[in-house]
């Protein structure tokens, strides 16, 4: 029998220079960026062999160490955004591009770099980097690693890590903001678990507090919604996994889910959703800058299904893009407060440019 | 504190009529009949709850029970496969069109369902549906719970689910078929744990070994690869989950990794894949008749990187789908051994519409 149940690793027990992680939170520290990074800031894995294969396939990239020159195409990435979806993705590519006014040569667009893998997409504008992640701890997890090796062969220096996502707010209302100041899984444990080699491992799912709050204090009096830091809850499971009453199967009633939601709640759990603890304990684990920015699709104190209009959902998507955009213009040295996104670049006047578009459309 | 860690619920200990499930396995096959049937045979939910909703958004899949017509749409589904990406599954479709000889209309062509949500994608084709799934436990959690809800909305009769994938081999050289007898986590536990209201659920992770065996029997010895019956392992990771020496982070050695294949190769474990665990669940639980058809991509006791050409690899992933295509032509009475796609069906002549196309191409 090769499996030890309930033999629990916190940390694997490797450590630099001989000293002893458990022991000591400022060797810890001094660890991990040693272990993590390069003495120039590039980041460094925390894995021997990788350094040894004559060639590494990002698989599911579909990006590769020998065939493709990374540090050309990559070094230049300092902000790596990751959300669901490609389309939402891709959204945020072009709006970040606006935002930050990186230019393309006329006559080019953007291309998704991973599109022959089939499984995620991959924009790069300038120093931003956008990803899909798909839905749930493996999807994201699969593109963290590669990401992370991506980081470290294209000798990227001190990236900075965020997902933008869509949650469930506790007792927060649709529409507004939750910051993570750190994840919990459904048993309220704040760590990944993962079996290795036949072996619980457990990681930190511990974020940036300082980066937590830096985005916070970029939400404007002014702006529709609001940005609460606290703890999120991320489940492996929709339905069941977040007490939904409206999946395939439920065995409690409405009174067991609220009675727990509640209890979650007063443990300061603001939100719920599926990447987070996967993302922060990666991130962590990486001793890269990581950030969850989320706004919620509803109060799940209220109701289970998400009923708004597809309109409504479309706007409040674009919520934590507008917070990570003033970071990362922040970061860039550009001004923050004035959006550069009234029309297209290339555009010197929106007016006449939809009237030629017009004509050219109708001529025959 | 809301959770209790270690408290361990097998099989939720609701049951129908005041028998109790776990001490007699006779009314236990006949419980989950009567939970998971009407007596036509049309699926039923384990779920109160949404019988009394007013209308049931399957949000993931872009479809409603107050906005679709549902059982117009879908009560003719007899199988439903599923696998990872939209363009395996999308090509899958087309496949099993020609296979069954399903016509479509002069000038249609498929279209995808769900490409609303930007999360699934979802071709019908006459009795088969076709969906992809993600990749991981999550993302496949996710689809399964819509689609036993879309099973019962439409009242389609006692369904079939194929999982058509690929995996990692053990002990199998790439290019071969799995199919799983049963699924195991990476401690080779052989149910599926998820914190259902903070509280560890397990749902036991077993498939149809009638089923699988009659999969098997329908390779034939001149097929270009083998099927085996067997255990396969599911994980929560690509990397580190399925003991790979190239992911981001790594701290065991080689020899760890092989000693750990070859412990659970000894207990049949024959391939390992990332969703198998909860598509076993998630049909047993429903009551839904399920088979996982994979094709392995590589032996792991020889390595970690695919490295096969893409032709060979888009080739071997073709070999689930025939499988799978023969038992659903068998099932439907229809020849088995003749395979129906020489060209598509509404063309006569393929070498005339050869010509006809390059001459419209060429007319200026």
């Amino acid at each position: 029998m090769p499996c030890h149940e309930g033999e629990i690793v916190v940390f694997p027990p490797t450590s630099v220079n001989g000293t002893d992680r458990q022991t000591d939170t400022d060797n810890q520290e001094k660890d991990v960026d040693l272990e993590t990074r390069f003495p120039d800031g590039s980041v460094r894995l925390r894995n021997p062999h990788v350094a040894q294969m004559e060639q590494d396939v990002l698989y599911h990239l579909a990006l590769g160490s020998g065939s493709h020159d990374l540090v050309e195409m990559f070094s230049d990435v300092k902000f790596v955004c990751m959300g669901g979806t490609p389309k939402r993705m891709e959204g945020f590519a072009y709006y970040i591009m606006d935002e930050i006014g990186y230019k393309l040569p006329a006559g080019t667009t953007l291309l998704d770099i991973s599109y022959q893998s089939y499984r995620y997409s991959m924009f790069k504008v300038g120093p931003v980097l956008c990803f899909s992640h798909g839905m749930g701890i493996p999807s994201v997890g699969i593109l963290l690693h590669e990401v992370i090796k991506l980081m470290y062969h294209a000798k990227c220096k001190d990236p900075i890590f965020f997902r933008l996502g869509t949650c469930g707010g506790i007792g927060i209302e649709g529409g507004n903001l939750v910051i993570s100041e750190s994840a919990v899984d459904g048993l309220m444990q704040p760590f990944l678990e993962l079996p290795v080699l036949g072996k619980m491992q457990r990681r930190p799912a511990v974020l940036d507090k300082k980066l937590a709050n830096e985005l916070k204090q970029l939400r404007y009096e002014d702006d529709p919604f609001t940005a609460t830091v606290g703890k999120t809850m991320c489940t492996y499971d929709f339905y069941e996994g977040q007490g939904r009453l409206d999946g395939a199967f439920c065995d409690y009633t409405e009174t067991d889910k609220l009675n727990f939601l509640k209890q979650v709640h007063a443990q300061n759990v603001v939100n719920m959703e599926m990447e987070s603890l996967c993302f922060a304990a990666l991130c962590h684990h990486a001793g890269i800058k990581g950030a969850v920015v989320c706004v919620t699709l509803l109060n799940r104190l209220h109701g289970d299904q998400v009923d708004t209009p597809k309109e409504t959902l479309n706007k409040w998507q674009e919520y934590p893009q507008v917070l990570v955009a003033r970071y990362i213009k922040k970061q860039l040295g550009l001004p923050i407060n004035i959006p550069q996104r009234n029309h297209p670049q290339v555009v010197k006047c929106p007016r006449q440019a939809k009237l030629v578009r017009e004509q050219s459309e109708s001529f025959e």
